[in-house]
């Protein structure tokens, strides 16, 4: 395919992907396909031989779509929003032309520059503390990763490394592996999987805090733990306070926990992926405070500010923590203004080496919404939630399981665990709307999130109408059966 | 935006960007610019009110053009290729469009299931023995990971999590972390810097194995090392061969060190990230024998097959090793499909949560370019670096210094280190050309590279002209100037 091609073929997509989203209502939520579908659709082998745009092109409604889980349908409810907009993705298109790999400097001046540059802007939009951002000579500053499990991972890495260094300059007769033994991270019982998974990778132990009935981390209960764990000689070094976690959207106390963390010298990661988008508008601004206690944090512009994934925003206080724990300089790495401090090489502040010009992408969204566009999305959606809440209360079948602060809705059918499992899997197998649920501490919950780009008041309506029915339909059968216990 | 101004503004960005790849050998290769020259040409917030599209595209060449380095220039000669092709961009429009996040089968089963198959195809076009092939019911199978970066520590993570199992099973009075500080990896003296990032991300030892004077690393050079490590009480779990170093594109000798591996119950992680995708081609397809003894293999599409970055090919003889180093399964990532075999959730094959729909990329452009396709461009780029190297080796002034088996060629000036970094700088202070050194024991020595989809024989030989002219007056004022040593 030469350029001329390219044109031509470049704006039919641009036509099939405005097509799409623009009638992506009129889908299933849901694909119908079982597992191993698509294998018996194509070859076995790649063709020898070229095979036209045209034959590619009409596979696309052929063999994907029929299996694709629409996720800016307005119908989708499910796990968090993935973000999708279009300035966004016209960027990832010029972002694709320019196809360079930026994991320095020089690799790519612009590439690292503006996202220096936009996590500064993007840092002030939620009001970061000052020492956050790396200005023209500051000692923080931000980054783009891939997903919050890498920047959880990266700054437990970072504490680790720190924490190592320092007990063996206490201890020098410590080696290495004495005090990885005896490292212990921490987060709340409610905290997202990845966390745990960082321990797992980093090779150091992980204990749960307890969440009281609110579902949120109080500085008392990370205490208690701490102080039994030096008792037995363990040296807690890391606490991943999370803002919105994934189960209900809840907050943990960093005005009680942040003051803990600094006066024991645990490193304070925060983990705010979905809520964290929430804070660029005043009346939020204030679940962020105490993040002055904090030496990291993160949040997903690429679950809720309209920046396609993936872009997730990472700042820390001391970028000498994050590029101590890693620094490694092959000759054919270096360059000729390494030793500048203007100049930052990325490479050093995340696990793969190479890196897309993903910055482009939140200098369009933020350009072309401006910061009064993107708050008008957010409250949108906090808007239809409250909406849906209200709808749930009226119900007296139904109750709410968790506080309803930004865009997530935890409910249920008061009755028991099964009697949720099977409303849940009849509106899963109705295909109308997709949900998931989850577990708050033993009921099983459905949650429903508000999602799409596109959504608005008529389809949070049409949803809440639709389980209703659906309770309705499966209570008749279920006190018919005698099911409920 | 709405979809119709997309499609407006969709439609500008794709000639943008195919003026922008016809012309490209227009432009500078390497940016003019100095570190910090982005943030005084824009704002310091982001806007409070939407600009428009016009405002943000005419900054494109005002603001970021200056600070690019083009690596899609038929001038580009540094570090190894990035892949692009037209049929990867629109994939990836489509890819942006769809905008699910593939962490599950059931997040999005087409996204999950391209992938399985398309890394099939692709393990078929390198003749990968059928153990790593998924097929319908294999133990193995592909995924694609962000970088050979991710690759490599996957494969290490998973060796670990096996190992201390193993140790721990045999001898259950051991603690992982006693059994965690008596681990030890093992890669070239000539590995990509990112396998001792992994040991150290992963927290255990790792050690160089000595290369011969082929830059090669053999069996009994290993077997020396592992040897006196057992003898001290150490436990060797892992061993990284390289096909196709960095420096200078040099091979481990698969065929004598697997053995010693799967003898010492070693795993053995293949890197061919650069290389790999030489071997599509059957007179390269030498190369990778050995590979039959290993436990997990990478190479990067988007390094030399045409896919743009991100897309780098993993595949392993077992799932159930990587799987068993990090499942964690909270309720709201369970769907219903789980338990089946044909089901895979690649969630668990890497480091972050979140997943794009890269598999499009490789669809797209194995099917556009077909095998023979693909094959005539790793055998142009081939030729084009036998080529540079007859040119080289016409100069009797210069020295070739490994041999040169796909495209790269390592040279030098036959002198002192300080000449040749001499002539590096002035080949990039001209910034006709860009070239990055590296060092072969302690020689400095220039690393050219074929990279550019487009470049062509005239481009090597204008490039090669161009070094040649450089030398000359370098030669003339150093020999002036009395700097030979």
């Amino acid at each position: 395919m030469d350029a001329a091609e390219f044109r031509k073929r470049g704006k039919e997509m641009v036509d099939y992907v405005a097509d799409y989203l623009e009638k992506i209502d009129k889908r299933q939520v849901f694909p119908d396909v079982e597992p191993g579908y698509l294998r018996p659709l194509i070859p076995d082998c790649a063709p020898q031989d070229p095979e036209s745009f045209e034959d590619v092109f009409k596979d696309i409604e052929k063999i994907i779509m029929p299996g694709v889980t629409h996720w800016h349908s307005p119908y989708f409810f499910a796990y968090f929003p993935a973000a999708s907009s279009f300035p966004a993705l016209l960027a990832d298109m010029l972002c694709g032309g320019i196809g360079c790999v930026g994991f320095s400097w020089a690799a790519s001046p612009a590439c690292t520059e503006l996202e220096t540059v936009m996590l500064d802007w993007l840092g002030k939009m939620i009001n970061l503390p000052e020492e956050f951002l790396a200005g023209k000579d500051g000692q923080g500053g931000g980054v783009i990763q891939g997903s919050a499990s890498e920047a959880t991972l990266i700054s437990l890495l970072a504490a680790r490394t720190k924490t190592i260094r320092q007990v063996q300059s206490e201890n020098p007769e410590l080696t290495e592996a004495d005090i990885m033994g005896r490292l212990v991270a921490y987060a709340s019982d409610q905290a997202h999987s990845s966390v745990e998974r960082a321990a797992l990778i980093g090779g150091v132990k992980i204990k749960n805090v307890s969440s009281d009935d609110k579902f949120t981390v109080c500085g008392s209960a990370l205490k208690k733990v701490l102080d039994e764990d030096k008792a037995s000689g363990l040296i807690p070094f890391f606490f991943c306070a999370t803002l919105g976690t994934t189960p209900c959207c809840s907050f943990d106390r960093l005005l009680e926990l942040g003051p803990i963390c600094n006066k024991e010298n645990i490193w304070m990661h925060i983990d705010a992926a979905y809520a964290g988008s929430a804070f660029i508008c005043p009346e939020f601004r204030h679940l962020l405070n105490g993040v002055e206690f904090a030496d990291s944090f993160n949040f997903n512009p690429h679950k809720w500010l309209l920046v396609n994934f993936d872009c997730s925003a990472m700042w820390v206080k001391k970028r000498s923590d994050l590029i101590g724990a890693f620094k490694l300089e092959p000759l054919y790495l270096q360059h000729h203004h390494q030793e500048s401090g203007l100049v930052t090489d990325y490479r050093h502040w995340q696990i793969p080496l190479g890196r897309r010009f993903r910055s482009l992408k939140l200098w369009f969204v933020l350009r072309m919404y401006g910061v009064t566009g993107l708050q008008e999305h957010i409250r949108k959606h906090v808007r239809l939630s409250h909406q849906f809440e209200h709808l749930v209360l009226q119900d007296e079948r139904f109750e709410i399981c968790a506080e309803v602060v930004l865009g997530l809705i935890c409910f249920r059918l008061k009755g028991s665990n099964e009697l949720n499992k099977a409303l849940l899997k009849s509106i899963n197998e109705a295909k109308k709307i997709h949900l998931v649920p989850c577990y708050l501490r033993e009921k099983f919950v459905l949650r429903f999130a508000i999602c799409s780009r596109t959504v608005e008041s008529t389809h949070v309506k049409f949803a809440w109408q639709h389980i209703s029915q659906l309770a309705t339909d499966l209570l008749q059968t279920w006190e018919h059966n005698d099911h409920q216990q």
